[in-house]
């Protein structure tokens, strides 16, 4: 039997034993976890070094090596994110809705874990411990397939994670990491229907469009964002420029970064150069659509590409729009349906932006970044979802969890 | 360009005009297509007529021809299905919850249509007029792929929905039918994520396993039900007995209708030649284990595939079990997740079973034919959910709708 159905089926019998465990027991776990954690710096610290180590000779890049490092303060940082984890409410149980019918039968719709879900995610080895610990708190079993980049390290946080559950009423077979990280692993969990009950990629664009693609498990999609500063014609100047440069600037690697803007051509004519050399003088290369291109220097000229590329870096396209209307053509047309803003004084114009624009969170004069499950107030976030189904926007504990009816009768059937 | 790429667009962009409609234009709406199919009776039942006659000439079943058939009754219950419609509350803008920020941020997240809906769905023509009328009341643009069965049928209702609408404020291209029913145009809806966010398949286990297997857009998986009835030591003879005959006979083709029953052995010794007996007697197939093979007339024995046949016939497979725990793993083993049952007078027993077994729905003491959206008192159904993510079980309007968070904020930006 391979790796991946082995461990499949344990996890899958594990999912009946995590999913009835009581909140006191799973936080026991966790509590422990995080102990294990603090306790065990030393070993993680150098099963990470190797993975930094393979990564050098390997010629990973830097900012995929800073992904894969880890350091006393980040093991110290992920310790504490379980303890928030702890303090967050159960969603498990929760009573969804309450159906009494005439024939007597009363059916009690109930929050439950969904079973057993699949994590495919890369280079970052905190992902492992976020992801399995949320998991448990929500009652499922997981199963891990991190990236060869960082296995040394994920195996070594995998042993700490199964040496603490070992000490708690939960089963440790409910977090299973799967060792082989070769490309027929992936696609095995792509199958993995009898025993996977959701499978969620976390990374570039290419592992997700790959997960989407060919697996036969439900996915949830995260993270692709091509996202939009819309500025009206009545736009606050300071406003604008301030929401854009920390859209652009503050994080500009992650999804929720803008990475493009679109700018009403009256409010251009009066504060067009202004704000676009104040990106230039930050550094960014600006793709200008012909007017842009046309009226400020050091403008790139954007072709078609341009307006669907994410650039997860420090370039940016700007377009020129006549209103409202045509930024949320542009936007519905080219937009990844992740955050989007407008920047506006007028209240209707805003509530048009807000009711037509397709997208997980939609923005009045506030910047994209905050697209976050921290921000939000969930306490943990899984990704950010980018369908419609299931889930959308930042996940938090729910969006792991599924609902089951329960039915208590007396005899009835049905006529 | 394709009919399904082009018929894509078109709903894409009519998605965005019917997602703002308010509910009295929905509704308006609703009711012109109605009065339509009333008022246009005779032209619909001419169309029926011609697949009828193309069925018989292709030598199709007669339980596949009554599935297809119209008769003035069922185009007045359809019309009177769409009042129903008419009369429950409009999902979209639900409020769902509102998170306000120390920064000052306002986060509303509020229920949206998922955008466009795409349905294949095999035979019967009603399932365009209810699966159209439940995607403009939830502000859904939808198209259509029913079967080459019922292809005449679905044009002459679609075309009546189009001119009902062209007379209301929602826009007739929300609704699209593919004409073209060759299995390419299943293929190229499978690969269509550009512009439709949903597929839900309605049929037979062939085609359901098709579409989970190809489709790359999220897929709502329904149907199969591999049920059972479980007869606890404590059952009530009587009460046992209506139940397992309800859940068996009531409508054997159905998906929530039983095709195992386990018997706990204490109560098999009391009452199983009874129970059984009547069974045959009611024209049903047994095939049971060793020990019901042996003791009781007419048996057939059951070999491990019928512990994973769906029937949905006048057969069922029985089998004695230790106790509520053996019954519980023998279900999460074989059953579909669909309906399960519970007949005992032990109330632990009923919570160990209701907590324990992976389900849609469970019931104690009640026959599994309620798990319907009518019975539930949703109103109107779109299936029924046998996966984890987004919905489970039964699917109403709700089901239909997907979320968005609205942020306000004076000039937020992220530290």
């Amino acid at each position: 039997m391979s790796e991946v159905i082995e461990k499949g089926k344990l996890a899958k019998k594990a999912s009946y034993q995590i999913g009835i465990c009581t909140t006191e027991e799973k936080n026991n776990a966790l509590l422990k976890i995080a102990d294990g954690l603090r306790a065990n710096e030393k070993a993680i610290l150098a099963a990470n070094h190797l993975d930094i180590q393979a990564g050098r000779e390997k010629g990973l890049s830097e900012s995929l090596l800073d992904r894969v490092e880890l350091t006393k303060e980040r093991i110290h940082d992920i310790a504490d994110a379980i303890l928030q984890i702890i303090d967050l409410a159960d969603p498990i149980g929760e009573v969804l809705e309450t159906i009494e019918k005439d024939n007597g039968l009363k059916i009690v719709n109930t929050r439950v874990p969904i079973g057993v879900v699949g994590m495919i995610y890369e280079a970052r080895p905190n992902v492992t411990v976020d992801a399995a610990t949320l998991a448990i708190k929500t009652g499922n079993a997981i199963i891990l397939r991190g990236s060869s980049s960082a296995i040394h390290s994920n195996l070594a946080i995998v042993k700490v994670i199964h040496e603490a559950m070992a000490e708690s009423a939960v089963i440790p077979d409910s977090v299973q990491l799967i060792e082989d990280t070769s490309r027929e692993t992936a696609g095995e969990l792509f199958r993995l229907n009898d025993y996977l009950d959701v499978l969620i990629p976390r990374g570039g664009k290419n592992l997700i469009d790959t997960v989407v693609r060919e697996s036969r498990v439900p996915v949830i999609e995260t993270g692709a964002g091509n996202c939009h500063v819309f500025i009206d014609d009545t736009a606050n100047f300071e406003m604008a420029k301030e929401i854009t440069l920390n859209a652009k600037l503050q994080r500009p690697s992650v999804c929720n970064a803008i990475e493009s803007l679109l700018i009403q051509s009256d409010w251009f004519d009066k504060y067009g150069n202004d704000l676009i050399s104040s990106l230039i003088e930050n550094g960014i290369t600006v793709h200008g659509d012909e007017r842009v291109f046309e009226e400020i220097p050091f403008v790139q000229p954007a072709t078609e590409a341009d307006w669907e590329t994410e650039y997860l870096g420090l370039e940016i396209s700007v377009k020129t729009v006549q209103d409202v209307y045509e930024a949320i053509d542009h936007i519905n047309t080219y937009g990844t349906k992740h955050s989007e803003a407008i920047i506006t004084e007028d209240e209707n114009h805003a509530e048009v932006f807000k009711q037509k624009v397709d997208a997980t969170t939609v923005y009045h004069n506030a910047s994209t970044r905050f697209t976050d499950g921290f921000e939000f107030g969930f306490g943990a976030e899984i990704g950010i979802s980018t369908q419609k189904l299931h889930a959308r926007g930042p996940m938090g504990l729910k969006a792991l969890t599924s609902n089951k009816f329960i039915v208590s009768g007396d005899g009835q059937i049905r006529e």
